[in-house]
């Protein structure tokens, strides 16, 4: 029987599971006694385990990058534009590896899971994990897969964010970092809008101070709004206004609070679906990993240049002209620091009116420049 | 006893209260038997009528623009630092009325008043007002204080929206409008950011389908989420860095969930006080008022240029460098329709690092335009 899927694509992936038993010191001074991460694979790793690239996720991302999980999947992983036999990521030549965080809320150990203390789910006594406490768990995850140097890490946002940390936590393990649509740090905004995000939760009376699965129940009113503010972050307001602009639902007011403008139902429908695979307390950690993350916070005088001084891989970092979540200007901060500590850097600045989610698009540009300088990472035969 | 106040300062001040018997009929089809508008006014109202001055308030502003209300009174109008003898808007020339609008929760007929018809209070009853009504309203008020034309109609943000539709729906009762702050229509993502901050209010359990005043309660969760999230969208990126930056309350991260971050600090107190002096349906009935605005609705082919071709006003549009809720880009929508009607329109676009919020501030460019535009506006023996 022929596949159902295209011929670049990964086609049917399973999720594999990783138990650790060693104790995981967090960043927050907490300890997890011992944990799994749930992650899928694609394409093959080589007999020198050179070809490994690490996909790391976003806020509301998980472990499924590409490929589908059963033949009459419609919806492929998360990045499966990018990631295929013949896609910019060729799993043809590279092997790919891509976990859920912990504390997510997609199989690894995160809030959903049974807290070894209480025999309880561990709900809002999840500690929150940092940027650096994922680099740490995903540098476990490749020594046990034996990849002692990854080909690449990757990402986009705050996956963006995680590759940058990983160049500066394990300088010896990452030949090539991209940085996409990512910044070193949140602005005062990014962290007041993830305040509104995270009040709107912990506010929701269906809350329970994090309880709710005891109480059978789910903060969806605060999720659904966390979910609709985040998306007008997400786009661009020319995107907005050329997909939705003014355009009302019944053709005329209505002068009623129900749906009236497309953008409204547009919303509402986001939010809705939201709550429906995402659970809020993995949202909150990950807003609160979000706000933490600053690479730079250890380097003297709290200098990005420094901190990224000891780093040895080579960075490409790509921003979108209409991300206004990220802004190109913050790429370029990241750039300006690493050219201070004289890394070996490219920089491209991809022109798209899709926003901050540009980077899970196929915006020609961008996947031709992803094409390219994956094409140019050398595997067989090369100086590491 | 000499005044406690500064000597150019309006000083103390008592709102006023006119009744209107005659009904209303909204642009909703809806119509207000008869209802009242809370007002107040500075400076002197000439004989011949024609030093008057209408000040139009913005989402949540109110009557009470200049002076104080008692002689310990610390805290005067919310623009104060524009009105008063010797200040830009120069009360010892100008006569200057402000009412509080129709659905306003400051005095005037609004959810917080008594239906007749039910001999309750309307709440969720209250009919969603325009932009245009609220124009009709201040002609009738203007028409009982026996003024027929202003020197000048302004305002900033919605308050400036109110003086554009007062340009087209009574050219001839307008003899200069300020345009401050606002735009000729909302943006999708405007749409979007208010489309959030009702959907915190309505689906806060304490709203009551908006009835619960008589559940004594306020939906005070849902109200703080909309004033936390407007503020956000008030001040620039760069104002918020510079005032809050990324400072940490303790000087450290705690891995926790209460306050952390000065901003966080910030926008809950925003939102709290809020709560305290505002009212949840006025709050849903103000944003739609500014999403429905659109001056140009009416007009061959929507046309903002046709729709301002019958104007016979002079306008003076400001706008602020860093305001992103409605951006220079917007304003300059609104001269590029005004020179297509070939009307008369001055332009300023004041650097300011203050976003929207701008329009309140006395940044000094802006003060200074002002001053000399009022100044220049002729008084006695010159030609209406």
């Amino acid at each position: 029987m022929s596949s159902p899927f295209p011929p670049d694509s990964v086609g049917l992936v399973v999720p594999q599971r990783m138990r650790f038993e060693e104790p995981l010191e967090l960043a927050s001074g907490a300890c997890l006694p011992h944990y799994e991460l749930v992650y899928e694979t694609y394409g093959t790793l080589r007999p020198d385990r050179r070809n490994a690239i690490l996909v790391c996720h976003a806020l509301s991302g998980h472990h499924h990058a590409a490929g589908y999980h059963s033949d009459d999947d419609r919806r492929p992983g998360w990045w499966d534009n990018l990631i295929g036999p013949g896609r910019p990521l060729d799993t043809r030549r590279f092997f790919v590896v891509c976990p859920n965080n912990l504390g997510g809320c997609a199989g690894s150990t995160g809030p959903l899971s049974v807290d070894p203390a209480s025999g309880q789910r561990y709900g809002p006594d999840f500690p929150i994990v940092t940027v650096g406490d994922w680099v740490l768990s995903q540098a476990r995850l490749a020594d046990r897969l034996g990849i002692e140097r990854w080909a690449a890490v990757l990402g986009g946002s705050l996956g963006g964010m995680q590759a940058l940390q990983w160049t500066v936590d394990f300088p010896e393990r990452v030949r090539h970092a991209l940085v996409i649509a990512a910044a070193p740090s949140l602005t005062t905004q990014n962290i007041a809008f993830n305040e509104v995000a995270r009040h709107a939760i912990r506010s929701d009376p269906d809350f329970h101070g994090g309880r709710y699965y005891e109480h059978d129940a789910v903060p969806a009113t605060g999720l659904r709004l966390a979910r609709m503010l985040g998306h007008i972050t997400y786009l661009s307001d020319d995107v907005l206004m050329a997909r939705f602009g003014r355009e009302l639902r019944d053709g005329k007011l209505n002068f009623g609070y129900d749906v009236e403008f497309e953008i409204e139902s547009y919303l509402r429908h986001q939010g809705e679906s939201f709550v429906k695979r995402f659970d809020a307390n993995t949202y909150l950690l990950m807003t609160k990993s979000l706000d933490y993350f600053d690479p730079a916070a250890h380097a003297p005088e709290h200098s990005l240049s420094k901190a990224l001084a000891q780093t040895s891989a080579e960075f490409l970092v790509v921003s979108f002209s209409s991300d206004w979540r990220f802004s190109p200007a913050r790429s370029r901060e990241i750039v300006r620091a690493l050219l201070d500590a004289d890394r070996d850097v490219s920089y491209v600045e991809v022109e798209s009116e899709q926003g901050h989610d540009s980077f899970l698009l196929e915006v020609p540009l961008y996947h031709q420049v992803l094409r390219t300088y994956f094409a140019n990472i050398p595997l067989a035969g090369s100086p590491q």
